[in-house]
This record gives structure tokens, sequence and C-alpha cells, in this order.
């Protein structure tokens, strides 16, 4: 059976994917594909290979029915360069592996995410934690200009301090968390998955989602089944509370949610379950 | 501000829980409450202290918004005793710490589960991986005294093995799974709730399941609000997939749903946020 | 039993300990204790209650043969005040659970660390990761100032952007990571061994050794027994090679190294096993 | 660069290595080498691509200084086939991701562990822990036949159960733990290599060293460099304590100590570092 690849996710091996002014996303390595995961589910369930509609189906179920394990069997090695503001949100992910840049080691390049005026973002009145809508066109400009000049003379004072015989580990303190740092960054799916279902959410800022999006594409070639079970069912999916299902008990009908649920081109068995969700066990 | 302590879990503190026939769930010790969540979430909020209302309020807020990490804060030390094959399915849990009793290190002691006939349960027909419905009572009858049998005579074969010298580590060789063990189990509140929403789950096994409604009535006195927040969104909520969204949308009209949440009395944030998940931003 | 408290403890809860020129650290709460390791450990070992001395030479024993899931059933809750560029060393160790005020949601004080004269260190020549040694007086006295400065501008820009409008996730770019941050902190005894076993050694940086100090200081303080065998084995130990086991192994005889063992003060299991770990299986 | 791949790994993936009477350890897939831990390691180190004899030197200096992040980088998945006794104390190591056969989905079929007379081993007299030397043969003779008795006897009441249509999940009651099971195991490189440390010690069960063993063999072939760094620090090594340490430094000349590390072919750097850890800092 050897390494399992998939020729989508091959070509685009080792190519650096732009992101934000100057960072960027590169699949380093990965390990596994889809049937990887079929093969992991069915030490768990005794079968042998089946087709690939059969492989769509189960990873389809596993993924619906939170049997996650599987997933963790495909694993992805990236190479990033964000801004340290980014790289702050992203080390949350307590799960994955890291190696990053030192600033104590090495003497930090002058490289900044400087936002274009366009880029820049309102404070949000109705929601204390984003940015929402632009700026005044000419705010925009100013406020761009501001951020690259204090980005200047930032990096000036560094070299100032560096010159000075201060120590790189002190030096790197008048660095603003806009610089661009590196990281090797090793991730297994099921958590990857996690990542991408908080990080391409409308709440999460702007610039991790630039992040976010490369690598849901480049995850999507590495494993297109289980991306589109996830797409199906946690991304585009949503938790509903135990009061809200019982609001659209009151509401709805089954029968008529059956046939609209049929009409959506379900599966009998996945219009089961969904009827469940909302009327409980059913028969 | 000290340690945090809840009085309906004090007067259960080290009072072990009985679990099947010979079983029990003890808590041994907890670190925070309700109100340590909310200060640790504040700490991310940079506001002050509220009323119980408020404090309620957040925590929900928090939950149905998958802001995990502040229920990570609050901690529980439980002392189990539970059969290996239960034992089996909990480790599966892995960001627990766990000290378990060693069959290498002591004799084990001669306690089985040995279900009664009516704790018996049938293979299900529909659903390869559950127990599902009663027995014919002599076939229950009869399966449970073979039960009983096997385990006297293992629990004989694994005494002479020790007698004739061989070391604990081989002689238990021949012990079933069906043996009891016992365990310290520490756990945070966040990875807690996360074990109970898949170990309350009917399709867990039921005796895990008897173990899981132990730990929930316990975790019940010791995080009124956060239990709640966690019944209403996790336990008694559901993930709906984009295609049954979709089904939804198309069945239902926007203001009467509108109505039909507002009848259970949901607050119009949780409405606005309600409608949002199937229709979409709405304005 | 219930909760095990230490009064060498208690009396510094919720106190927050100075830690360079504005952070601190404050013990929040803490679970379990010395006795508690020994509770946990016997679990696995089958055994009652013993004296203080019994219980140091089990919590000895663990700990020498890292047997380190006992640790584990000790938690500690810590709030940290700290530079972001010593909270980015810290939040590497991942087992921790963490909240950290959010630079989207609130506005930063203007706080940041700014070393005096006598805390810059020259960067050294033989050690490309370190600082080392003192800047001459009036160098010292210059880099000081330009960093203050550095961080007045960065503020009053950081400022004018949030006047402009900018949303508070971009304007805090231009922020460096001198700026000090806020975090709960929740971290059990083993890992936290760990962590001070990295951030105590001379080759950390000088500002998150401070950091450490003060938190050995308090761990100290809630399990003596435990951080006392800490000392002699982790902290005050050393990890020998192969190869500089051999080299020992020609230079030194067994019995005068017996003896100078014995000369120390320890005790014969002691000396049995440290014989070995020169001398390999000795009878 | 795409994946890079070690041919003496290459040419034992998917075979299975049988272990104990029944079992195996089966390369399924491996991510990463030597090369890869350079490459993470340099992110942080900021420096090209070097000899094969500067990468070893690398990897060792990363070992010995406990620089263990570039180690996770390099991911391995083993298909097992092993005892449910050895099964639990291998799914203790929490970092791996698993997959296992479901004994409440499928029948397990009748493979159990039945030590051969001369693999079954004696109660130790000395460590309550261990098994130790010899049975008499014909003790051995006769616990070797009761075993394999006791497992046909349990394994025909499992199929009775089965057979009276007791479900999967309580048939299994009655298996003993020496049964048969297969997993999934997915583990990185640096907590391969504390699974080792433990499982290859002496102190371990002689059945999971076994597997430990078969383990080590395919580690070193797919990063021989990183396998051997492992075996000269920590397989190899001891952790002496600060007793210890000031026993030595008592009783041995540095300078003596000097020549003997010389004369074992250790480079100036590792010679200096050896004295540190005796001596403290020198010069």
């Amino acid at each position: 059976m050897a390494h399992l690849t998939t020729p989508e996710a091959e070509s685009i091996l080792d190519t650096p994917i732009p992101v934000l002014d100057k960072g960027f996303v590169r699949l380093v390595d990965y390990m596994g594909s889809d049937q990887r995961i079929v093969q992991a589910a069915r030490v768990s369930y005794g079968a042998g290979t089946k087709t690939v509609r059969e492989d769509a189906a189960l990873i389809d179920y596993l993924m619906r029915h939170r049997h996650t394990s599987p997933f963790e069997m495909v694993e992805f090695t990236f190479h990033i360069k964000a801004p340290i503001f980014v790289a702050r949100q992203w080390f949350r992910h307590r799960t994955a592996s890291i190696n990053e840049v030192s600033a104590r080691y090495s003497v930090m390049p002058d490289e900044f995410y400087t936002p274009a005026p366009d880029a820049l973002r309102a404070q949000s009145s109705k929601n204390k934690q984003v940015g929402e809508g632009p700026l005044p066109p000419e705010v925009a400009q100013t406020a761009s200009q501001t951020i690259a000049q204090a980005q200047e003379r930032a990096y000036q004072t560094y070299q100032a301090l560096l010159e000075q015989g201060v120590a790189r580990e002190l030096a790197r303190e008048v660095l603003p968390v806009g610089l661009y740092t590196e990281f090797y960054w090793k991730q297994d799916l099921h958590n990857l998955f996690h990542f991408l279902k908080l990080r391409l959410d409308w709440h999460a800022q702007h610039e991790i989602r630039a992040y976010a999006k490369a690598i849901a594409g480049i995850v999507q070639r590495v494993v297109p089944l289980a991306y589109a079970a996830f797409e199906e069912h946690l991304l585009g999916g949503a938790l509903l509370s135990r009061t809200e299902l019982a609001a659209l008990r009151n509401l709805i009908d089954p029968e008529a949610y059956r046939q609209a649920l049929e009409a959506q081109g379900l599966k009998p068995s996945r219009v089961r379950e969904a009827l469940e969700k909302i009327f409980g066990e059913t028969e």
C-alpha cells in the first residue's frame, strides 16, 4: 500500500501560497488521505476495502456521528509566514507541533504587515470584539501611512539598539506585533478541521481568516471526501439549542420536513437522522 | 477571594455514589465554580464582578459561542471503581490525568461486574454496535449464571497460577474484562462536558452511561449555571447539517419561527442568533 | 478528608508577588497537596495512609523513577501579568489552560516593560541565543531611554489610530512586544515542574526566569515534599550521556563511589541505585 | 523537496514484524526524516542546508539540550496486534492517535497470548512490580497449560453467550485480558522516544518490551541520526541527582575526568558540557 498521495496535493507541495501583503502558507508535507481515514476506521469496524462511493458514505458517517479518531490519522506539515498578532491567535491551538524562528537567536528582518487603506476596518459599534466596515477614504489613507511610519521608526530603533550592543532578546522589545514571523506547523486533520471551523468563522479576525482560507484550499486537495463532509456538517452546519429545537418542533410538521429533506436529495438514513434531531426517536 | 466552594458540592465530597453492582463514583476534590469561569472570562473581557443573573448570561454566552477556555478553569478529581471494559472506553479520553491500581503490583480482588438477568441486553439487529431490548427471561437467567460461573472459574485459575509462583503480571492474563478496577480521574470542566456529551448519549454502552449519569449529578452541584448551559446547548441541542438547514429554510417562515422562539421565552439576542443559524445574516 | 490545604500556601493566596517593573504572579487557587500525590499513587500501590517520613520517601521514589502521573493530581491556578514577549515563551507550554485579555475586545493600557539601565544585557559573543553581561554604563543609560521613548511613541500612535476610528484589532498592530498583558494560567504539578526545569535554567531569558522564580516559591509552599524531590532529582540533577557514564566507569572505583555517596547521607537503596546508573546491575 | 523518504524504511513499509506468539507491529506510513528535523530546527535557527555530518551534530545538540519540538515534526503510523493487557499499558501514552477494533461492533476472534512454558516468569521477591527469573520446568509446563485451557473455556463461554443472543458488548465481559486486539497507532518522534525510553526499560513488562524493541528497530531505519542521539543521551544515559553529582565532585579530579572524556572520543564542546554538569560553570 505504501504512502498514500493525492495528485491534486502533490502539484502544490512546497509552493508558497501568498497571504496578506508579505505572508504565505506552504504545504511542506502530508501523511494519509481519504483512504487512510477509511483504513483506520475499519480497524474498528472490521471490514475490507470498498468503492469510492462507499468510502465517501463512511467518511460522512464518521463526521456526522463525531467519530473523530480516524481523522486524526491524516497529518499535515505547513510552513507559515504571518504577523506576530496572527501567530499569537494561531498558537492558542495547543494540539499542533510548532517550530518558530527565534528573535533571541536571529536578527529579525524588516518585514511588517502594513494594511493598505482599503484593508483597514472601523471599530464595530455593535460588537466590541470586531472590526467592521470601511473607514472614510481619507482617514484610511492617513491611518495606513501612520502605521507604515510607526513600523519604520520601530525597526530603526531596533537596529540602533543592536548596534549599541544590546542583546537581541532585549532589543526586540520595541518590535511591534505587526512584525512577520515564520513557523513550521504540524497538525492532524481532526484538529485542523477544528482550527478551520473557528478561524473561517466571520467572528475571527480578517487577517487569520485569510490564512485559514489558504489552508482550507490545501486541505481540500489532500482529502476531498473528508473536506466535503466537513463542509456539510461542521462548516455549513449549526448547533441548535434544546429550546430552538422545541420551537421548531412546535412549528413544523414531521411529514412536511421529511419531504423538504428528500427534496434536498438526502438518503433515507440521513432523513431519518434529521427527523430524530427535532422530533426524537421516531417510529 | 480564596478557594471557591459550593455548599451543594461540599455535602457530597468524599461520599461514594454506587454505580452498577459493585462500582462507585466518589468526588475527591474540585477547584473552581461558576464564579471562577466568569473571573477567567473577564480577564479576557476586562470587566468587574456582576450579579448572579449577569453571570448566568455570560456563562450561557460562552457556552453557545464555544468560548471553551474559561470552562477549563474548573477542575475535578474523582475516585472511580468500574469494570475494565468500562475503564477501557473511559481512558480513550486523553486529556484527563489518571492513576489506576496496578495488576502487576497488587493481587486483584475477586470482584466482577455480574449483570443481573434484567440487566442483560440482546444484540440489536439494526445497529451492529449496540445492545438493545431485553432477552427472553429464561435466556437472561441462564446467561447471567453463565457469566457468574465463568468469572468464578477465571478467578480460581488466577489464584492457582499465583499459588504456583507465576508472576502477578502474567497470572492476570486469565482475568476477564468484567473485573473491577479502580482509578483516580482528574479532568477539567470543558473536557468533562465533552465526556458527558459522548457518554450520556444513547449510543454509549449502558454501563458507561450509568457512570456518566452519576458524574453529571455531581458536576451539576459544583457548577449549576455551567451545567444548565451545557444542557441547553450541548446535551439537549443538535448539530444540523448545511442540507438540513437548507430544508428548514425552504419550509418555514422567519416571522413564524421568530414567534415560536419568543413563545419559548428566549431573549431578543438569542432569537436573533437562532434566526441567523437558519436564515443567515439578517439585516 | 475534603479539600487539602497547606497553611503556608493559604497565607499567600490572592497576594500579587511583584515581578519585573510592573508585572506580577498571583496564586488564585490550588487543588491537592503532597498528601494527594500519595493518595493517588496508592490507588496504584494499594496501601493505606502513612507517616510524613514515609510520604516523603514515596514522593522521592515517584520522582526519581519518573512515575509522573501522581504529580498531575495537584493543580494550580495563577493570574499573571507579563510582557507579551514573555507570554509568547510561556504559551509554548501546551498542557496548560489559559485565558488572556483580548486586544481585540479591550483597549490595552499604557504599560510596558522598560528595563532600567542595569537590567540591560549585552549580546553574548559565545552563545548566539543569550544576553550576557552588562553594557557600558553610558550605553545602558542611552538604550534604556531609547526603549522608553519608543514605547511612548508607539502608544501615542496606538491612541491616534483608535481616535481615528480604526478597529482595536488593527490599531494594536503598532504595539511592541514589550507591552504588558494579563492571563489566567492553570497547570498541573507535573507539567509545572517541567516548566520550572526549563525556565529556571540559565539558558532561559532573564525575564521569564524572574517569573519562574516567583512561581517556584509558591509551589514550594503548596507541596514542600514534592518540591524537595524536584530540586534533588530534576532541578539540581543532570542527565549524563552513555559516553559520559563510560568515562566515569573507567575513572572511578565502585567502592570509593559507594563511600562518597554514603558520606552524602544517602540511604542504602539510593546508594545502590546510584551505583547501578554508572556500573550497571550489580549482582 | 517533496516527501522525505528513507530507503531502509521504505523496504519494510507494510511488512508485519512478528511479536510474541500471534502479535505484530507493522509500519503503515511515516512523514519526515532526519532532514526534516534539521529543516524545522533551522526555521528557529535561520541557517541553510548542511552536510550529513553537520546535520548529525545539530540533531545531537537538539537532543542533549532537550530542544524537543523539531523531533515532533516526524510522524509514524503503525498497525499493532497485541494482547489487551499490553494495549492497556500502551494507551496510557496520551499523545498518540488511536483506532482500535471494537468488541461492541465485531465478534472478537479466538486469539490469545498463550505464553510457552519458558516465557513464564516467577514473581520477584525483591520487586513487587515485576516478574523475574524462570519457574521450575514442571510448574511452568502446568501453568502454561492452565492458561491455555482457561482461554479456551472463556472463548467457548463467549460463543455460547453470543449464540443465546446476548449483545456483543456484554458477552465480551468474559473475555480475559490475554485476548489479542488490533489498533492503528499514530505518534510523533518526540513522544515515541518517550514511549521507547519507558517501555524498553527493564522495569517494563517483558511483553510490552517485545513490542518496544520491534518499534525501536523500525524507528532506527526511518531516522538513524535521531535514533543514535536518543541512544546516546536518553536510552543509554542516566539522570544523576544533585547529591550524586556532589559525591562525584568530591571524588574525582576535573582534569582526570577531562582526559577520560577525551579518551572516549568526545568533541571539545561535549567535554566542556560534561565537566559543567559535575563541576558547574568552569572558567
